[in-house]
């Protein structure tokens, strides 16, 4: 019996999970590989960050996922390299030969070569970054408590969140009403009038990819809640006190979550100059690169024209690359031809606090608590597992009725020295 | 307006809210003082080492707990010393004056003075522990799935538990059936004869405060899962690659959970040799020191002797003590004599796994499904709020019904620089 091709798939995002099933029952052995154990559903990752959902309700074991797919084995392993001429690909833990590669390695922060805003501000990309976000709110509002200089105690109490894409509004929303809604209850020293949060965004609105209605909808939803809104300022400097805008001005704060920007992250050593723009990969619209058509890049990690514009970093746009490239492996498999990748555009949106969000589908665009109720119904959908849709769907529920975010824990990092 | 008498409480377990809720309405201001911003249910710790429960079903945050008595103040620092003679409590964070002082302060893990077995095994009394030890248990099985070398492997696929208390059990029960029913739909490359579960204790039996009868049940009960059981062999050494027992036996194995023994913390300086087994204080029948009738000593912390045995660290006792405590502080105040401190045994119980307790109530002795149902309706009353009461619930009908564990995530610690 011939050996069945070797599929490698790096990266258990929507992208790589995509292709996994897409593969299910081909004559194919799949390797899908993740530094992970488990997928993450990162568009829920805010809402981590601010109290609302434990990290078992966005995020499922990669095994169990894909349990059923017997032609799939899982390695949890940091990808290193790729040596496309051998067709290896080079991980922490063993070397993987392949036949056809599948890169849905996704992204990662970008600070833009600011070195000071890697160092002092916090991401929100991955599930440690979110707890870590979780622990220093609460913490900044703990010592706060005790701290009667009035210049360290404003500092500790303003949150400053850079970047105004969908993670920024979301997140800095969820904070507003944490602060507005929950802190207060628990922190009676506390003068509330003296806690801020700040959302600063280069571009001249929020939410830059919807219609210029629905930024303007989503501003006036954050303000009511007390979102301070800086438009037209990037960020020159960050340093333990604070940040300074380009206009000059010092926003003192201990705590910048910074959701500017995010670029591509993958194994290829591609030289930067080839790559297009957030360093994404460029693939032909069979998604696989010039060169390589046994090398597929999906996702966040590539980039794509259609219809005159490059496909947005977007769960959908990686979600439907990866079925796209399961299917045409198959095809190619049985020497049927298939047609070059188009992305099906279903919409856009974003929620703006408990019981609004803004959501874009085509040319009809929605707002308030309709646009929330379609926000709740398309994520219940992609959550995977039943499991995890019971609990978002209970913790929204319990988050509208009682204005609540129950998990607001500060757990230390392990005092284990054995582990 | 004279000042109101301060009471100052360590620890926000299950004592020291005890004591909270005994002293709301009371003429009185408390602050309770704990190192941590929420109270642990730590009867169910294992559960979230075991892949169970998320944190947040099993904690609640301790200023929301306290939010109704509007006599309470929360202070989240570290207890660093007590100054009786000028009646001061020293913390990380500011020093207290105190009128009355209730000390709390549980126990942590005893290694009794074995310094190896400290720094390489993990124990199971805080949620960074239990998270560390889920993270490290899955870490096991994917590295074990790479690891070709049959030495290494059977080191990483044996998991000891020294100790086979209620938290031994417990946690080796739940071990045993996360590794029977669901660890192997996940990992296919692994022969499951290679795993296994040994439980070590000194003494002649497991569970030894319970009936003998329900002892014999329960490890028939643990040795049907799988879990080896060695009796009357304590640990005399732990080293990198596994532990000798005393007999001269070696277990090989990366992991050794220490659930042998507890000892009392206290901030007190007292003298080794002024204090009773474990470390615990010696206290009056009114639960204060000898020499300070306005210093309280509860729960693990303290020693009292009753009926001729000294009272075991368990909640029951604490919560009882607390309770007592804050009666007799109200009652000193209106000069009123409350009469010495009697704990009423309301029985004991430890689950064995899915479905199966046993239970001890008094003259009467229970097993398996009822007093599973039991150890469900006593966990639940005692857990705090209705959110992790429902959470809770849920995740044992899941289990029951899907012998399923669903937090299996290897979380890294934070990545985050800025904290």
């Amino acid at each position: 019996m011939a050996k069945r091709p070797h599929v490698v798939i790096v990266g258990a995002g929507f992208g790589g999970l995509a292709a996994v099933r897409a593969l299910r029952g081909v004559d194919v052995d799949v390797t899908i590989v993740d530094r992970n154990n488990y997928h993450l559903f990162q568009p829920l990752l805010y809402q981590v960050a601010s109290g609302l959902l434990d990290p078992s309700a966005i995020s499922s074991p990669v095994r169990t996922i894909v349990r059923r797919s017997r032609n799939v084995d899982v390695l949890r392993a940091e990808v290193t390299g790729v040596d496309l001429t051998q067709r290896r690909v080079i991980t922490s833990a063993e070397t993987l030969d392949y036949d056809y590669l599948v890169i849905a390695s996704g992204s990662v922060t970008d600070y833009f070569g600011n070195e000071d805003a890697r160092q002092r501000s916090t991401g929100l990309k991955d599930l440690s970054e979110a707890l870590a976000l979780r622990s220093r709110l609460l913490t900044c509002f703990e010592t706060a408590s005790l701290t009667a200089d009035a210049d360290a105690r404003k500092r500790l109490l303003t949150f400053a969140v850079v970047g105004a894409g969908p993670t920024g509004v979301e997140y800095s929303g969820a904070v507003a009403e944490l602060i507005k809604h929950v802190l207060p209850k628990d922190y009676r020293r506390i003068d509330f009038t003296e806690v801020s949060v700040v959302l600063i965004e280069a571009g001249s609105r929020i939410l830059a990819t919807f219609a210029p209605r629905l930024s303007r909808l989503a501003a006036r939803s954050l303000q009511r809640k007390g979102v301070r809104i800086i438009l037209g300022q990037s960020v020159s400097g960050v340093d333990d006190a604070g940040l300074v805008l380009a206009n000059g001005e010092r926003i003192e704060t201990n705590t910048v979550v910074w959701t500017a920007g995010v670029r591509a992250t993958t194994p290829l050593a591609f030289p930067l100059e080839s790559l297009a723009r957030s360093e994404r990969v460029k693939v032909t619209s069979q998604l696989h690169l010039i060169d390589h058509p046994e090398v597929f890049v999906i996702g966040d990690a590539s980039a794509l024209d259609q219809d005159g514009a490059v496909l947005p970093m977007l769960a959908p746009v990686a979600i439907q690359g990866g079925n796209y490239v399961g299917r045409l492996i198959a095809g190619r498999l049985k020497g049927e031809e298939i047609p070059p990748f188009h992305y099906h555009d279903k919409g856009t949106m974003a929620t703006v606090g408990r019981g609004a969000a803004v959501a874009q589908i085509g040319p009809i665009h929605i707002n308030g608590l309709i646009g929330w109720f379609i926000w709740i119904f398309v994520h219940l959908l992609y959550l995977v597992g039943f499991r995890n849709r019971a609990l978002a769907l209970w913790s929204w529920a319990w988050n509208y009725f009682f204005w609540d975010r129950p998990v607001r824990l500060i757990i230390a990092p392990s005092s284990d020295r054995a582990l």
